[in-house]
């Protein structure tokens, strides 16, 4: 079993620890993600040198997964929305040299993919979708039992599948896009409206003076808010449209499901799974949505797997 | 080169030939395909016999692409729609016993990508995505160099991919498929419309007392009617959006298209393209499209693809 020095670099926290085959983590060390344009280098080696040298050395590798646009095969992040000083950034070759071991990079929604596959709720299946729903809307494949990355690298972006041509602007320049109809960012914009729209009080006290989202919505929800739950069962038949496109498309064995909407079980995915069921088409159908039970770890361990994979190419 | 004695059975006709490796193909024999509900085995045997002992003997493997859902694991056709004597009919082993040699079946729009990635507009890209655009609308995805099949090989139904929620209502029961909205089926259904709002002279005298359909629609278009021609860019639009959802998906390297959609030339796809380029994701753009020129041996070859790739793993 291989011993993995994996690291997973998200907009809020830069995590770092050591990951055995059997997907075990050890040795976590997390930081807040840099925000300055320059420097930041220096920061990411110290969280990987820091981490190899408390589990006493000795991988096989060490594997980054991250946030943003990754150039895998030129060892790059292209750009990482959230961190400012991510953008066009060289990783791989000076990680490798300071560690003296083979590093691999990989977008981070695909890493989730193969966690799910290898060690989370996909364990078993051939071909596998991975939905990451949080702020946007991401995703990852597994095709035949190995991540498919397609001609560059950026296969996944499920979020930005049109489901309903000449619905919302989406961030992209599409309209009615996947991401644009049920995500952390859509709901942001649906519960503003509603408030805006004065027809629910209910939402308006619990929002009170924050910024109104999906939390809000989902609380006013589930303390009676007809219109509020209106939009999340909305937002779910959309997701399942999307999940059903998809499912028609790639006839997988099982979507599974990460990130912050997944707290609005039934509601969001109860929705979600009477549109899926519905857009069946003949022999794809019975193909079950199974939520992430990964955590916090689930990046650490999508780049392990990463990681692994390549190793036994 | 293997020598393959291939097969397409479509709606219309049934064809067998022999195919080199290199993708000549020889000694082709046509039948209308049957339209009785039994008995049909003894005619697709004989058809099969006859062109092998044409030809001479000596096969590496009998291959055979059908309209409709095969189950390739068990060598069966489940169901073909234009086909009565097609259904449940277990194909593999009886052809394998009269021949001699292994035998292969898959679905015909599968079989289309992969002709189209090893002898047609594909060859030389890794990441294919196949369209077949006539009556209906289906497709096949070569990833990584090899035909994706999904868990039970009914992956590549790109034409049951919502792009429209609340679109027109598609035959597998959704609304707003792909299908639904540019196919053969969408432009009668379109040409009908059209028609009875008595809004379009030129497209009636171009109908006559035909069938409305895409022709119809084309060539008044081309006579100048501007309602006609709007039918066909408003189709184009969504099949761009269509293969723009693909495209962010799958992050392909080239699109090819085949089936008598073709025909509409740049009314149709110029209209496509513009909606491809408008939803390309980042660096998911460029992607081309290109148009098959493998003609009525495409089927053929598509079976003669499937047979050199199972020789080969």
């Amino acid at each position: 079993m291989p011993r993995i020095l994996a690291a997973d670099f998200g907009g809020t926290r830069l995590r770092a620890a050591v990951v055995t085959g059997d997907g075990v983590v050890e040795q976590r060390n997390i930081i807040d993600s840099p925000d300055q344009r320059e420097g930041v280098l220096p920061i990411v080696l110290d969280l990987l040198e820091r981490t190899a040298s408390a589990a006493g050395g000795a991988f096989d590798a060490c594997s980054i997964a991250s946030a943003g646009l990754i150039d895998a095969n030129r060892g790059r992040i292209i750009i990482s929305p959230n961190i400012p000083g991510f953008r066009n950034l060289a990783l791989v070759e000076p990680v490798a040299e300071r560690l003296g071991v083979p590093v691999f990079i990989e977008n981070d929604a695909s890493a989730a993919a193969l966690a799910e596959w290898r060690y989370g709720a996909g364990r078993g299946f051939n071909h596998l979708i991975h939905v990451t729903a949080g702020t946007g809307i991401g995703g990852g494949l597994v095709l035949g039992g190995r991540l498919y990355r397609g001609a560059r690298g950026f296969a996944g972006e499920l979020g930005h599948m049109v489901v309903d041509d000449g619905g919302p602007q989406c961030g992209c320049g599409a309209r009615g896009c996947l991401e644009a109809l049920v995500s952390g960012a859509a709901f942001e914009r649906r519960a503003t409206r509603l408030l805006r729209s004065g027809r629910s009080p209910l939402l308006a006290e619990v929002v009170g003076d924050e910024t109104p989202g999906a939390v809000h919505l989902y609380n006013a929800a589930r303390r009676g808010d007809i219109l509020s739950e209106a939009e999340i069962r909305n937002a779910g038949h959309y997701l399942g449209i999307g999940l059903g496109s998809l499912m028609n498309l790639l006839n997988p064995e099982v979507i599974t499901i990460s990130g912050g909407l997944v707290a609005m079980g039934d509601m969001l995915f109860g929705s979600a799974r009477d549109a899926l069921k519905d857009m069946a088409y003949g022999p794809t159908s019975g193909v079950g949505i199974r939520f992430s039970e990964l955590g916090d770890d689930a990046g650490l361990l999508g780049a392990a797997a990463v990681a692994e994979e390549h190793l036994q190419a």
